[in-house]
């Protein structure tokens, strides 16, 4: 399968897969901003044979500052990393929780890294009938079971994604102040919250500086189109921040990653031009693919959670597979813990390429279906 | 101090101190390559625009096959990390001892992983008189002290450089193969091996693939000069590093370094230049530095250990300052344990700049001290 190594985007296996080369896949298994990166990268990457030379900024202060700038928070409120998932094992390395609270379906890095710091996993289950929206309800009953199993305040981390990666729900900051107030601990990974035009109704970036139970995780890959690069930070009281740096490896963040960082975040037309695009084109691709017989789930980010009907002798694994042949790769949504294997992953992509996978699944997929899907 | 964040090579901290541009410095407090990074790399960035939008290869596989062929080991015996500090970190992570025996002075990295990983350090420290080498006698000596103390074999690691940092020093092989026939566990950093035209006399890289209590680390930021992008690789018994591999973050090795670490290794005409000239110009360095009357510690890597002798009114930190202010940085080596504020650390570069590091050394110690050296 495409996830070999736990998640979609390794063009590499679907060449083993699948025979193609490289460059000739059309790759929905990642969630990247389907412009590429800004153009500004072109040109550090033009400057770069003098940097390389030279050890990274150990404390990351250019970048940093921007980012605290950008989020209006102090510089010692950041810690950049080597990509969002250094600060996810970081996070756990200092924190140390008995247990973690996993809204499931989830990024699987949040589990992996949690049992790997010798922690329990205790798993909220996202309801498909609730479009897999993460209520109070749900959180509240979670906290009335662990108090009743004796596990206290403060004890277990809380540990989401908003929005969340695969079902694409924002959460209600509510929710976590709610938890924060109770004497919990919460850990929100917000590595899509720049795709949402509404970030500032919903994200808990600034609210993370002041508070020192809540961080705030954030990715510069996904927005930037430059996952190859690694770029992330994280954002928590200056103390908790101190405490996670010391965990840091030195050098960890190198200077293409630090310098392309300090140059995106100026590309404020390029965006205003991604928050757009996305918006209007996953409402398209989403109606496409409802049309075409599809289940789509509501979405806030750049990718869309998809489910195949059942009884069309289909699942996520051999679609992948037929599309895989075809040149297209989307993601095998059912490794992600509480989704079975009707689930796709489909980043939202430009118009070409969103038009060749409608194509290609119609063809798939079949006339009866769409036929049912229309009516 | 230059070494605010723990090492050289930190051009940020040095304008703030010095008050000029990056580019103005001549840097000898970072022991690089001195031809700069192969031409290959400036290829690499030209295409590096296609490549940076997909994610890196997480399993890291053309590369490590590539090293695998070039130390004669199987490709299950390497993993490759985001620089060599990386590798350290989890090395002790996993392997989790209760004590380190650290061989005083060197890189100070061994020293923080494992007070982090909650080992307690064991020194032995090495003696100017007997030039910082690691004698059989000084190893045979500190492993009677741990069995003394009801320390049992394999609870301890062993962690050494080779070259070591900063003395320039090589360990005697049959030293590391007789703590582990005293079933001891053994790390040895080869960092600068490659700077070494006996590499096969010395290196452990073979030995390490063949036996489980046995790690090397190597980088490829000093031989290559990319110190920038950050790359590193450890060789082990492949199930040494399968457990190791477990504890690495995913997408650790971004994909600019990956591509440059296969492209260099192509380069072997870079590779024996830079062979020939290091150990051409660290005789004639330290030749020139004897001469203006300073103490020079015999070194088998890239770097040259020297002290000041006492009595001028000098120290490392005096002396470094007064460099940096003419724009030439050296390694204030007082923060190693073991050393006093006598000993800079001062890497070998190209003929033009070790002359104007000669000349300002020169003009700043006298000419009592130049005279009392010739004598």
């Amino acid at each position: 399968m495409l996830e070999r190594f736990g998640h979609g985007g390794d063009l590499l296996t679907a060449q083993e897969l699948f025979g193609h080369g490289a460059d000739h896949f059309i790759d929905f298994s990642a969630n990247m901003n389907p412009f590429g990166p800004p153009t500004c990268v072109a040109d550090l990457l033009g400057r770069y044979m003098d940097v390389i030379r030279h050890y990274p900024d150990p404390a990351v202060r250019a970048l940093r500052s921007k980012l605290a700038l950008h989020h209006g928070v102090s510089d010692s409120s950041i810690l950049v990393g080597n990509g969002a998932a250094e600060l996810i094992d970081l996070v756990f390395r200092l924190l140390h929780p008995t247990h973690t609270v996993l809204a499931q379906p989830c990024f699987v890095e949040y589990g992996d890294a949690a049992v790997k710091s010798g922690s329990s996993i205790r798993a909220i289950e996202l309801q498909a009938e609730q479009e897999f929206r993460l209520t109070k309800q749900l959180v509240r009953d979670k906290l009335a079971l662990l108090r009743e199993e004796g596990v206290e305040s403060g004890e277990a981390i809380w540990f989401f994604g908003s929005p969340n990666n695969p079902t694409g729900k924002l959460i209600d900051p509510s929710l976590v102040h709610d938890l924060l107030l109770e004497g919990e601990r919460v850990v929100v990974d917000e590595a899509f919250m720049d795709f949402v035009p509404e970030e500032h109704t919903y994200s808990l970036a600034k609210a993370a500086a002041d508070h020192e139970r809540l961080l705030v995780i954030r990715s510069m890959t996904k927005f930037y189109a430059i996952p190859g690069i690694r770029l992330g930070y994280v954002i928590g009281s200056p103390e908790m921040i101190a405490r996670l740096q010391y965990f840091q490896i030195p050098w960890s963040v190198n200077s293409l990653a630090q310098g392309i960082g300090e140059a995106v975040l100026e590309d404020q037309e390029y965006a205003a031009s991604t928050l757009r695009f996305v918006a209007e084109e996953r409402c398209w691709l989403s109606g496409q693919l409802l049309a075409i017989g599809l289940t789509v789930h509501e979405s806030a980010a750049n990718y869309l959670l998809v489910s195949i009907p059942p009884g069309r002798g289909w699942t996520a694994g051999l679609l992948q597979r037929a599309l895989g042949s075809r040149g297209i790769l989307i993601r095998d949504a059912s490794r992600f813990e509480g989704l079975d294997n009707c689930y796709c992953r489909i980043a939202v992509r430009l118009r070409e390429d969103n038009a060749a996978l409608l194509q290609a699944l119609t063809s798939l997929l079949g006339s009866d279906c769409a036929a049912e899907g229309k009516a």
